[in-house]
C-alpha cells in the first residue's frame, strides 16, 4: 500500500528533521538528522551536532550499534560522497547493507551533487529521495541559498511603530520596542552567522550587537562603510568586526580600525557592493545574515531585492513625522512595493512580531 | 453569600449585555439591555431596538406577561426617569413592585443622572449598581463620550502597508489592502453613526463612503473642506453628504454643492476647527465616528488628541518612500509619540488588522 508506506517515511523522516534542528552550531554545513529503523521500530538516531564533528549518519549508526542490515536509513540530506574532514558516508552506509536509503533532498554541494546517492543504488541498496522535502529545504535555506546563489540566508530585521518609522526627523530613535522584543532579537541574533549593520547606525546608537539577553553565542558582527568613518571607538569593534569598505577608502583610517580590532575587507565595486559583500559573508561559510541597520542599508537591501525574510516588530505607538525603515527606497507603482508572503504574526511584549518570506526571494 | 449573590448577577447582566449588543441601530439612545429573573430563571428579556421605539424594560416587561413582581430586574443602564418619547421606565417598574433593580451603570444623561434610581429607592425597592460596569461602559462608549464630552467616540481608520504607507509620494494609493479587508471595512462603517473625510480625498480617490459589502445601513458622510473645493460631481454628494467648511468660504461654492446634494455647515472657527465639527456631529446625535481620511486628516486628529480608537488595517508589502499615515503629525520625543493600548491582532484575508484604544482617550 503506496499511502501507508509514504506515512511511514514521513513519520520517520519528521524524527530525523526534528533531531537536526538541534545542530544549531554547525554552519557553514547543513543541519542534518539521521533516524534509522528495523522492524517497526527506532533502532539509531543521530544528528551533526558542529562542522568538523561526525556526520548524522555516523551518530545514529553508533547509536544504532553498528548493525543496520536490512533497516531503513532516514536523513534529511542526501549522505556525502567525498573524503572532507569525514569518510564519505555513503561509502559507509553501503558496506553496512541497510535496505533503503531514504533522503529528504539531493545536497546542492557540487562535491556531491547526487553522487552519494548513486553510490548506494550502485551498492544495490533502494533509493528514495523527496520526502518532507519542503520542510528540510527550509529547515537548511541558509545552506542551500549559499549553494545556489553564493550569498547567505538574509532575514531583515527591523523595529518600528505602527506607521513604519524607526528615528525621529532629527535621528532620535532609542526604545521604540520594549524588552520582550529585545530579547527576542537577542534569540534571532543567535540563530544567524553574522549580524549586519551600516555606519550609520554606529555613529547614532554605538550599538554592540552581541547576544546577551538570550543564550547562544554571538555572531560574526560586519559592517558597511563605504568611507571607512566609523569611530575606532566604536563599541562594535569590541571582540572584532568585519568592515567592508570601498578599495580606496583611507589606508591610516583603516590601520586604525585594525588595530581597534577591525579586519577591514574592500571591496573593489562601488557598484555592486551589497552582493560583492553577501559574496564575501558566503566565502567566510555565512549561511544565515540578520541585517540590523538603519533606513539606508535596510532600504538598499529591499530595493536591490536582496531581502529573503522579514523580521518587524511593531509598537503600538504612532510616531508621526520620521524616518521610515524603508523610506529610501522608491517604487514607481504600488503593484512594485515588495511584497512578504507566508507572514506569521506573534504578540512579543506589549510589541507585535510580524514574519514572513519576501516573495522576491528565489525559491529554495 | 455575598460571592455567590454576584456571581448570579453577573450572570444575568452578562444576558443583559448580549441583548443589548443587538441593538445595532438605537444612535443617539445608548444600548440598553434588560433581563428579569425569578425562582432562579428568566422570566423576561428584551432590547431597546431603535430610536424612538421601547425601551429595554418596557420590552421586558412584555416578555415576562406584565406580572414582575418579586423578581431582579437586570438593566445595562440606570432606568430613565424623565418623560421623553415614552413614559419613564422607573416610575413604571415603581409600580410592578420588583424586589430588586440591578443596573450596571447610572445615566449620564442630565436628563436622569441617578434620578431613576432614587425613584426606585424611594419606592422601596432594593438598586444596586456597578456589576459589569466596564463591559457595559465599554459597550455604550459612543453615547457615554458624547454625554461627557460633547463629543463622539472617534475611530480612525486606516489601510497602510507594513511600513506605514498609504500612497506613492505622487499620491497613487489604491488597493493597498486586499478584498477582506475592504468587506471588513463596510462592516465597521455599518457600525458607526457617520463617516468622515477630508477634501484630499475626495480629489484623489472620489470615494462613496457608503455600506456595499456588508449588511447595514450606510451612515452618514462628513467631509472636511474648509475652502469648499469638493468638486460638485464627486460621488460622495451623492445620497447626501454634510460638508464641514470656514464661515467664509466661497458662498457660491457652497450654493453649487448644496444643489449637489450636500448640506453645508459653516463653522466660526479655524482654530477649533476639529473640535467644532465633532460638536456639530454630536448635536446630531452621532455617538460613534470613523474617520477614514488621508494623511492630513488623520494626522491633525491624533495630534490634536481626538481619536480613541486606531483600527489599522496592514497590508503585507512594503511601499517604501511614500506618504505615511501619520506623516503630518510631529512630536519632539520618542515618548510623546502617541500610544495604543488594549492591542487585537485579526488576520484579514492577507491583511492584518489591529484595533486599539489610543491612550490619550479619555476615560469612560
Ligand atoms: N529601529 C531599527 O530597527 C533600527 C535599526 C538600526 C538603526 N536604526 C536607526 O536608524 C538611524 C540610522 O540610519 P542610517 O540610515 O543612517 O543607518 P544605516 O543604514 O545603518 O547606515 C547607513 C550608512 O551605511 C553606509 N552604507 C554602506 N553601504 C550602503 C548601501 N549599500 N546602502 C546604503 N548605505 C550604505 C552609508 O554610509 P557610507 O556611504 O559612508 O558607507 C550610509 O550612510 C538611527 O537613528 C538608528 O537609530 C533603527
Ligand atoms: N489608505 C488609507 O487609509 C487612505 C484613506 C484615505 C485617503 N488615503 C489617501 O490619502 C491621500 C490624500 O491625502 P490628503 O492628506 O490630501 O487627504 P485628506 O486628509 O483626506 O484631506 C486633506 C484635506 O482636508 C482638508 N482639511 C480640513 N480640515 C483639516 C484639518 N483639520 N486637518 C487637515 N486637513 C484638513 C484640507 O484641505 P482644506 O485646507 O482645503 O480644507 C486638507 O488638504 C490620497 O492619496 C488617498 O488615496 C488613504
Amino acid at each position: 500500500m503506496k499511502l501507508a508506506a509514504n506515512r511511514t517515511d514521513e513519520f520517520y523522516m519528521r524524527c530525523a528533521l526534528e533531531l537536526a534542528a538541534n545542530g544549531r552550531e554547525c554552519s557553514p554545513n547543513p543541519r542534518v538528522g539521521c533516524v534509522i529503523a528495523r522492524g517497526g521500530g527506532i533502532i539509531g538516531r543521530g544528528w551533526h551536532k558542529k562542522c568538523g564533528g561526525p556526520h548524522a549518519e555516523v551518530e545514529a549508526l553508533r547509536d544504532a550499534g553498528g548493525d543496520i542490515e536490512g533497516a531503513d536509513v532516514y536523513v534529511t540530506l542526501e549522505p556525502c560522497s567525498h573524503y572532507g574532514r569525514t569518510p564519505p558516508c555513503a561509502d559507509m552506509l553501503a558496506e553496512r547493507r541497510p535496505k533503503r536509503v531514504i533522503a529528504a533532498l539531493t545536497d546542492p554541494n557540487p562535491k556531491v551533487a547526487g553522487r552519494g546517492l548513486k553510490k548506494l543504488r550502485n551498492a544495490g541498496i533502494e533509493v528514495e529521495t523527496g520526502v518532507l522535502e519542503e520542510e528540510c529545504r527550509w529547515m537548511n535555506r541558509g545552506f542551500l541559498r549559499r549553494m545556489a546563489l553564493g550569498r547567505p540566508w538574509v532575514t531583515l530585521k527591523v523595529a518600528a511603530s505602527l506607521d513604519g518609522m524607526v528615528a525621529l526627523p532629527n535621528g532620535e530613535s532609542r526604545w521604540i520596542t520594549g524588552a520582550e522584543a529585545r530579547k527576542r532579537t537577542h534569540g534571532m541574533r543567535a540563530e544567524n552567522d553574522a549580524l549586519l549593520t551600516g555606519v550609520g547606525t554606529v555613529v547614532a546608537d554605538d550599538p554592540r550587537m552581541t547576544v546577551r539577553d538570550a543564550p547562544g553565542r554571538s555572531p560574526v558582527r560586519a559592517l558597511l562603510d563605504r568611507t571607512l568613518r566609523t569611530p575606532p571607538t566604536a563599541k562594535i569593534l569590541d571582540g572584532g568586526a568585519v568592515i567592508f569598505t570601498l578599495a580606496d577608502a583611507s589606508q591610516e583610517r583603516g590601520e586604525a580600525l585594525e588595530s581597534a580590532g577591525a579586519s577591514i575587507v574592500r571591496v573593489a565595486s562601488g557598484e555592486d557592493f551589497l552582493p560583492e559583500v553577501l559574496k564575501e559573508l558566503c566565502g567566510r561559510g555565512v549561511n544565515y545574515l540578520m541585517v540590523e541597520a538603519g533606513p539606508a542599508v535596510a532600504s538598499s537591501f529591499i530595493k536591490e531585492k536582496l531581502c529573503d525574510e522579514l523580521a518587524l516588530f511593531i509598537a503600538p505607538k504612532i510616531i508621526g513625522n520620521g524616518k521610515s525603515f524603508a523610506g529610501l527606497a522608491e517604487f514607481a507603482k504600488i503593484e512594485d512595493a515588495p511584497r512578504v508572503k507566508d507572514v506569521k504574526y506573534t504578540k512579543c511584549g506589549d510589541d507585535l512580531l510580524i514574519r514572513g518570506v519576501f516573495e522576491c526571494s528565489p525559491d529554495l
